[in-house]
């Protein structure tokens, strides 16, 4: 099996071809979902799978597929998104699309015959700037809320509808995605690690476990404003003293109890904010992690107690409101073992570890085994112009990719 | 004595005039020095001077003053600000203004004649919209740098130069200012409380004993951003938690070991200030009180320190930069009991009590010995559209302030 190999140096010029299509000034590439520069990549990627002679095909959420028919209609499906956060790097989702479209082209060139039939996917708005994470994926397995997607706006304030429409897509059209979904049997993600793992341990291949789930939280704490000079400390009801008491003990919680498990509070904003007032409110994001859904959910429901209890404490109030949250996801001990046995007749070291960032593939859990393979992040760095991975990890990934891809269809 | 009195009626419509100039759209008054509102508000000034048959004067920083000639050149003076903060309320600097206006109209409608002239004053920018507080008190008392002047830009990043020459002044002009001033030999400021302290002892009157100096910072902690889900707890270097965990620490120790005195974080931006990055950097502005010189330098060290310590014991790095200060100022005890007398002659009750914030009397105090009269603020309010007065405590004040003037300008 050695012998049959992604053509590596076409793939390395995909990478080089599309990093070009969003490219900003501070040398990032900023490529949200149905900006120009990301309708520029749909428009690329459609014509690299329709030159590849796979057939093209577009679902109502925006989602990109590339088929490449076998003997049953039953899909193995491998791909990840295009779409970037602003002033993000090259490798995040682009490595994983890209990998896939490369796998299925030489599959395709070598004309097997597979089983199943394969499909290169791109999901919409994985990074979530338009409504919330994972729009596409979400919208492709059917977990879309259609009232609550009829109300939504982007975090600059456009509905969602008028975003969607300027791309030929709709409210609707999203909410009617998942009717057209094909009978997915498997579902693959190549993807940078986005941590410092791998990199530490030496090995070009992670093998997840697991991915962690997530609560992501609206926090306000709201006390009394006033004036620095002529409140004395101990009749302030202040909104940061009272949010900087809660960050410290809850990290505190967290550490302790649920080792393992995260908490991040990532943005803040003090009301009214000015040097010499004591903020009445401050509003703030709360992230938490865990891979494990027991642990999640005893987590969420301390650290919003402490958070109350803070606040009463002090003589304030406290309020929250959900904006996301996504489930753990254990990747079935079958997928695990189909891809280390590969990992030994390729030759690769590999580590296996959990994903603490969220990805398409924990959303295609709700509808088919999944697996992830993940390359070093280079220091660890995710989300910044300086993202950076080894070519020659990349390689052996894709290739990777390639087999599981083959083992999967062959069945 | 008791015959001789403020025509308190002509005040209130003077307060009412006044505060139709700069009234915004949320219910309070903006009128930052030499915005529009502000030049309405020093126009009509003017005229009032003139009006009453005061001398109008304007020196090189925008201060107003108009006198009443006595035997003697040297000056008795009183006044406070006619600027307001953004969305701030009617009271503040307004009524000490207006009512030294109203107590020299009186005194030259009854044609008395006095050893020492009389001066009411409003100076420029006391709230520190343009380049920090005092600016106009300050040149007056000739405290400015001229480096630092010519240099300096406003919040919003204009050159000061630019806006001084819209008013017909000039950098130079400002730091000239102190040239043409009169040999003051007092200076009365009344002013509305800002805290709750005269409301909850039910006085109309609060006789200040000393005003508290400060130290304005701008701190910064820098770590290192990464993603909330990939870097677990241990690894991180948070900024925000840095933070948070400083401005715990820091104000138990201010309220253990310095009590009394105030620490204040009123305003927060975390970088790069994303719900799942962990913040890299956090920039804050510090405020620091206290009525006691030694008190203020010795806590200044240890917060400083503690901010440093915290810093390096987390693997950060903590930046700061003094952006303002000023010395806490006790008031002589003449003319302490000078006001206390009038008070009994009068029949006032009154409250011996510091102020937190700060006020030109304190930039003045280099010159000559000041007074500060002040007046109960509603539920302590202050800096915001709801600031609130009783008339009654204002008239009372006002008369206080007649007297006072006449007592200093008798000897």
């Amino acid at each position: 099996m050695s012998e049959f190999k992604v053509n590596f140096e076409r793939l390395v010029k995909d990478l080089e071809e599309l990093g070009k299509i969003g490219q900003d000034q501070r040398g990032g590439v900023s490529r949200p979902s149905f900006s120009l520069p990301d309708m520029e990549a749909r428009k690329w990627l459609k014509e690299r799978i329709e030159e590849a002679g796979l057939i093209s095909r577009l679902d109502g959420a925006g989602n990109i597929f590339g088929r490449l028919p076998g003997r049953s209609q039953q899909v193995v499906m491998a791909g990840s998104h295009l779409d970037t956060v602003i002033n993000g790097g090259h490798y995040d989702g682009s490595i994983g699309v890209l990998a896939a479209l490369e796998c299925l082209r030489r599959i395709k060139e070598e004309n097997l015959s597979l089983n199943k039939t394969l499909e290169v996917t791109s999901f919409t708005d994985e990074e979530g700037n338009l409504v919330g994470d994972f729009l596409g994926s979400r919208a492709f397995t059917g977990q879309l809320q259609a009232e609550r997607l009829k109300k939504a706006r982007t975090q600059f304030g456009h509905p969602l509808e008028e975003i969607l429409q300027k791309a030929g897509l709709s409210v609707d059209s999203v909410l009617q995605a998942s009717e057209e979904r094909p009978e997915v049997v498997a579902y693959l993600e190549l993807h940078i690690e986005q941590g410092p793992l791998l990199e530490s341990e030496e090995v070009p291949i992670g093998l997840v476990s697991a991915i962690a789930g997530k609560r992501y939280y609206h926090g306000t704490f709201i006390g009394r404003a006033g004036q620095a000079g002529t409140t004395p400390l101990e009749l302030r009801q202040d909104a940061f003293l009272t949010l900087a008491d809660f960050a410290v003990k809850a990290t505190q919680l967290v550490a302790r109890k649920y080792y393992g498990n995260t908490i991040t509070i990532g943005r803040v904003v003090l009301k009214p904010g000015s040097f010499s007032i004591i903020p009445g409110e401050a509003d703030f994001t709360l992230d938490l992690r865990s891979q494990d859904s027991q642990s999640l959910k005893a987590m969420e429901a301390e650290v919003l107690s402490l958070a109350s209890e803070v606040a009463s404490t002090r003589g304030l109030s406290f309020y929250r409101q959900l904006v996301d949250s996504t489930e753990p996801v254990d990747i079935p001990e079958s997928m695990l073992e189909r891809l280390k046995n590969l990992c030994q007749k390729l030759g690769f070291n590999y580590y296996v570890l959990p994903s603490g960032a969220g990805h398409d593939a924990q959303i295609l859990s709700s509808i088919c085994p999944v697996g992830m393979i993940f390359i070093p992040s280079i220091d660890g760095l995710s989300h910044t112009p300086e993202e950076a991975i080894n070519f020659k990890d990349l390689e052996k990934a894709a290739n990777l990719l390639l087999q599981a891809l083959l083992d999967l269809a062959s069945e």
